[in-house]
């Protein structure tokens, strides 16, 4: 953390809008921020990365460690050094996943806060974490956008917890597979949720493919079915500090929820693009 | 149909208005064209009409025969000249319901025309009506709001049809029950959907509460669930011409469904609303 100095002025995202994603929790960059060729890179793996067994899946993990190219993006040193300047840190990549929300029906995702199941699962010790959403798609009103309470990441841990203090339901210690479910294990109180929304509001970032959204892993989000005829793929990284590993825990998750190799990215040397 | 002239000119809606409603298939006008106090009067008697053997119901049909406030909302002079203009006759409610979309949840309703219901369940002859939804709370971007194809009411019936040029779903028969369950009977498929989404775009008329949103009985809509903490009540009138009553049908619908009394309703005398 010697380095948060240095890596917080100056970079790619001006202060103002540093600012702004710890006040609200989240901040949306348009599609020029990445440029066009970084899209495109990733829309041409796209097939290959979403099937497996010639079935197109849901929702895929690890895509850092299997696509070159996608490996590639979270490198790309716009998009690296932006992170740095948020987490004021050396970041590496936690978790990735592309959810593919297909039109006519797509998964909602009920209210819940990412970070509780990195500290309950993977054993990550702060919310030094930043989630980053590459749009793939354009994401409008209508193709189940996420959807954010302004602000609420800074409540800290909502989840419900039982009279031993722990987080509502991690006393059954469920396998891996349940923390991939749309159907939430830590829960936060509808009372909780709707008094915070009507203090604070709600906010859907909505804009074309290739737009690029940061949010916090405590800011309480939700996501409504895709019942639109239009997709709605989104690339996520979770980025974490390298000062943030995890430790030990009772049930480890494999590697492609839970990435082993805690090293800082270095910045992708211009040129050196998987062909 | 010989008052046309007489209906439609020098109403409450201006000739834009009622003009843009035949393009677009739909026109929302706000809160201040019913006023104040139609909409606290619904309000006053929502929990009653929800309310059956103490239990709170999604969906309330024939409010307006059993909630004398609310059958005296659908002959409020402003609301039904308006009616009366767009439909160009004399006008009764052939069905009206509550919508209580319940926050954290209410149901979604999957791609819909309204008509072919009233063709195939009532006996209706042409799509000589409108359905009039009066928001009783208001209608954001997050509570599931009704989305529709702009201007697909143009398109005429879409469902599909089998060999005898039925529309598919109707040789088995159904009880009416079958008519009100979000699983639609009459399905349009996927890709005329797509395809006219694409042409013409969606739309999600959005206001605050005592809204008045008027839309064809041929509109392709739809609406996602409410995942917000916000509830989404909708009161709906489905207003018919009286010149397009029913026709007899095998299995007709109960009245609460097809109201039995074809009658033109009578402009409200101000001063005699029930207290």
């Amino acid at each position: 953390m010697t380095q948060v100095g240095t890596r917080t002025a100056g970079g790619p995202v001006d202060a103002t809008a540093v600012e702004q994603y710890h006040k609200h929790g989240f901040l949306l960059l348009p599609p020029a921020f990445l440029g066009e060729d970084a899209l495109s890179r990733v829309a041409a793996v796209l097939p290959s990365a979403l099937e497996r067994d010639e079935v197109t899946v849901r929702s895929v993990y690890g895509v850092h460690q299997t696509e070159p190219v996608i490996a590639e993006l979270a490198r790309l040193p716009r998009l690296l050094h932006a992170v740095e300047q948020i987490l004021g840190d050396g970041v590496y990549v936690h978790q990735s996943k592309i959810n593919l929300k297909a039109s006519f029906s797509g998964d909602q995702w009920e209210w819940h806060q990412d970070y509780v199941y990195w500290l309950q699962n993977d054993g990550i010790q702060r919310p030094d974490l930043v989630n980053v959403a590459v749009f793939l798609d354009d994401v409008t009103e209508f193709n189940g956008p996420l959807t954010f309470i302004r602000g609420s990441h800074a409540e800290g841990l909502l989840a419900g917890t039982d009279a031993d203090g722990m987080p509502l339901g991690y006393e059954d210690a469920p396998a891996w597979v349940a923390t991939l479910t749309a159907d939430e294990k830590f829960q936060v109180k509808p009372e909780i949720i709707e008094k915070l929304a009507s203090r604070n509001g709600l906010v859907s970032p909505k804009g074309p493919a290739g737009s690029v959204l940061f949010f916090h892993p405590n800011i309480l989000h939700c996501s409504a079915p895709n019942i639109s005829p239009f997709r709605r793929a989104v690339l996520i990284f979770v980025y974490n500090s390298v000062s943030n590993s995890p430790h030990a825990v009772p049930s480890p998750r494999p590697p492609f929820l839970s990435e082993p190799d805690v090293i800082a990215l270095q910045p992708l040397q211009s040129g050196t693009h998987t062909r």
